[in-house]
């Protein structure tokens, strides 16, 4: 393996992670809280850190999908243990592996929070902890790519292992050009939901960490209560920019090109947008009775629906009361997840169009065993390399999923709470049900089911195999071989 | 399609139910129970209608998948009509919905029942109720091959519309020779399980209807607290057998063919057993300290796994008291279920074995780019149509799975309930947990529940597709149009 390769992007990744903590410095000045110069030092520590790791360039610039995996998996938990380090320093979230679980579910954009009281933080975490789901929902390889030329073409294998989907589609041929307007399109859809916060009269505050928390499909919230004491109109915006930002990014760079009706005509983006009617619609029917009028029946379960299926999972109702019908419906949809190429998580709706759409050739191979159909999506034969790779991503996400279920059941807690906690945090939603509910926290676990649970984040985020390669024996033995190699080399050297 | 040699399919399959029926009649006259009349009745009917259905032999006997899937969904859906009729018609279970929902679950050896108070069925109904086990175990399909030269060499689709796993494979060349073995062997493990019963004591009535529900892995008991109240002895010997029947027939075939080596290597067989092995270790160090020595934990851990990932679902401890590891256990054997080829319901262990090796593949792709490994299964390269099918197979599932759970949550129980009620019926079980757990019924529940679930536990049995097809639109307008073709082709020659 190309490890110096590796120990330069995570250099980089450091040295960014350094500038990024100078925001909430900046945040620590407006408000004039003392707990800025923790975030101040662990940014300095960690830019010298990364430049040091930066000095010694990397002879062999390759970069295969394995290297590839390697980085961003290590990267990610680099940026984790480097970002909860502010928290624990200020004294806001005392025990490490809390601020390590906070700031994972952060960057992760899953949301859950060990936080038994949000509103008692300062507004220089608040805003970390916000601005972390930002980072999080684009990548932050993604975001290395768009500013510096690493090598040649191989660095498609890094944003092959960060961007969420079945299949990477460069928008534009150069991988440097193709992260640039992905920020730029995410900027400018972050910009665009908080000044429609603003006009709705939500504080300067409010409406930056809300509008990083709704673009990176997070869901950490400033309030106890998530986003239910905000404003109607408020929750309308919110609930529209969670749907946009769970819209495969493609759509929006089609747009600007002027090919209105190509991005029209994204199969993705059409299932995606039918199953959010579908379920706000059977939601709406099941809840009718328990709101005051239809208006607000249609809000909470619009609001709740672009909620879970983009996993940002931010609250306006307290789910874990409705029936169960609307249970199901909100625990199918936490799997189901957003579009590919978006900020949001779960297993992508494209997976399931290409599923929906194997299963359907399957049983016409019955009906008419003659027929030989190719499968099609978006307008395009699925080719076998493709199938193949979401079926054997389904088989992966369900074996993770039962070990993970099995580890957490040591806690203790009842079938329906171990069940939605792998689940919501495997999806990078939020909440779960039961003891995890809208209106629970992760506070109370053990550590060890954290460690599993922060464990899921990562993988979920990561699309299971760049964390799985991460924890294979079989990389770590070949990395010692070749340390042992080397040694023995230098040593005949010398004699 | 050829429907005129489904009819016939049909035909014969009436045919054996009216003769299988006479055997409840035998039971009645031993006991001298008056409702032995009404299965008489029905045995009279059926065994008529069904000679008239085969009067006029199909033309064409070709029999394609197609027709393979539609005879055989729609033979297993005429089983369990007739063979409800009976309990209704002598009253003791007064709703048609309810005896379906108890013939159909015995037929597929589910093992669920709506019965409240078991014990005060006469024998003539318990003897039923457990023969359907019986019959269903191993096929009833299998048995009219067993028995009847259909046609040519098609008749292997029957055989593999109605055999579990995800290929069939002939023991002997001829079908009917193949048929005919399985049964022998089926019949002479029965028996021998009826004498080991007996030796330890147990009434005559008992040995032979528990032999039946545990060689089809059924597990329909005839006492309200399943083989909780039977000796140590003759759990274990159930315990024993229930494994032994959840193994893949060809294993003993092997045996009697002298290749014990070839026998003791089938890898599927040894991921079974390993799996049973260690599933009984942790769910005895979770339960250790309930009861009052090591033996009996050991007795009730290996009692209840065997019986879970066999799907039989007797039972003799209330394992929904138990914790939730134990419980996330059991509801993964639930799925796991046992081997193919054998009587067992759920996914099949083999096809979790094939998705395994499938996973370590992609994995190794990430790790050495350059290795080309085809994956090994019981010594031969998996092909690739196998590991589509598989793979297909898990999809359909899913998807059926999430649909049942969207149906029945109308029911309004916990989610716990609601799932674990789809599992039990669609991996064909039997007990499951909360409100439906092995001390409870699923007779409260709605007609509309009972018959999602009647579905379920088909589609299970029958591994999804048959039943899938025999409900497509395009089956019934294929028929519809030939009829209205034959009508006009009739109409012209009139003119």
């Amino acid at each position: 393996m190309n490890s110096s390769m590796v120990r330069v992007i995570i250099g980089h990744i450091m040295k960014i992670e350094g500038l990024l903590l100078l925001l909430p410095c900046l945040v620590a000045i407006i408000y004039r809280e003392n707990q800025g110069i923790y975030y101040l030092a662990v940014a300095i520590a960690s830019f010298i850190l990364g430049t040091l790791l930066t000095l010694i360039k990397a002879e062999d610039k390759s970069l295969y999908l394995k290297e590839g995996c390697v980085a961003t998996g290590l990267s990610w938990i680099v940026l984790g243990i480097i970002g909860a380090l502010p928290f624990t320093l200020a004294g806001e979230i005392p025990s490490y592996t809390d601020a390590l679980f906070e700031t994972i579910s952060g960057f992760t954009t899953t949301g859950s929070s060990i936080l038994t009281d949000i509103e008692a933080l300062s507004h220089t975490a608040l805003f970390w902890r916000s601005f972390t789901h930002w980072v999080g929902g684009m990548g932050v390889l993604v975001f290395l790519l768009s500013i510096v030329s690493l090598s040649g073409g191989s660095t498609i294998n890094l944003m092959k292992a960060e961007s969420p989907g079945p299949s990477v589609s460069k928008i534009v041929p150069k991988i440097k050009s193709s992260a640039r307007m992905l920020y730029y399109i995410y900027a400018a859809l972050t910009v665009m939901e908080m000044i429609f916060l603003l006009i709705g009269g939500c504080p300067v505050f409010d409406a930056v960490t809300t509008a990083f928390a709704t673009a990176g499909t997070g869901g950490f919230g400033i309030k106890g209560d998530s986003i239910a004491s905000y404003s109607p109109y408020i929750q309308w915006v919110v609930t529209i920019f969670m749907i946009l930002f769970g819209v495969n990014f493609n759509a929006y760079y089609l747009i600007i090109m002027k090919k209105l009706k190509d991005a029209i005509n994204m199969e993705e983006v059409r299932w995606y947008l039918g199953v959010i009617l579908g379920s706000i619609i059977i939601i709406f029917l099941n809840i009718r009775n328990i709101y005051d009028s239809a208006g607000e029946a249609v809000r909470t379960a619009a609001f709740q629906v672009a909620s879970i299926i983009t996993t940002t999972g931010f609250a306006t109702a307290d789910f874990d009361t409705w029936n169960t019908t609307c249970k199901v419906v909100i625990v199918t949809l936490m799997f189901v997840g957003a579009c590919a190429g978006s900020t949001g998580g779960g297993m992508k709706v494209s997976r399931f169009v290409i599923v929906s759409k194997t299963i359907g050739k399957e049983i016409r191979g019955y009906l008419y065993p003659k027929s030989v159909k190719k499968i099609l999506f978006e307008g395009k034969a699925a080719d076998h390399e493709m199938i193949r790779s979401v079926n054997v991503y389904f088989m992966t996400y369900i074996m993770l999923f039962v070990m993970s279920l099995f580890l957490i059941s040591f806690e203790g807690e009842d079938f329906t709470t171990t069940f939605t906690a792998v689940a919501t945090c495997f999806n990078n939603i939020g909440p779960g049900l039961n003891k995890l509910g809208p209106t629970c926290n992760f506070g109370y676990l053990s550590n060890f089911t954290k460690y599993v649970l922060i464990f899921d984040m990562l993988a979920g985020r990561l699309e299971l195999f760049p964390l799985i390669i991460l924890f294979h024996p079989d990389l770590w033995r070949e990395l010692f071989r070749k340390k042992r190699r080397d040694y023995i080399k230098k040593k005949e050297n010398n004699l």
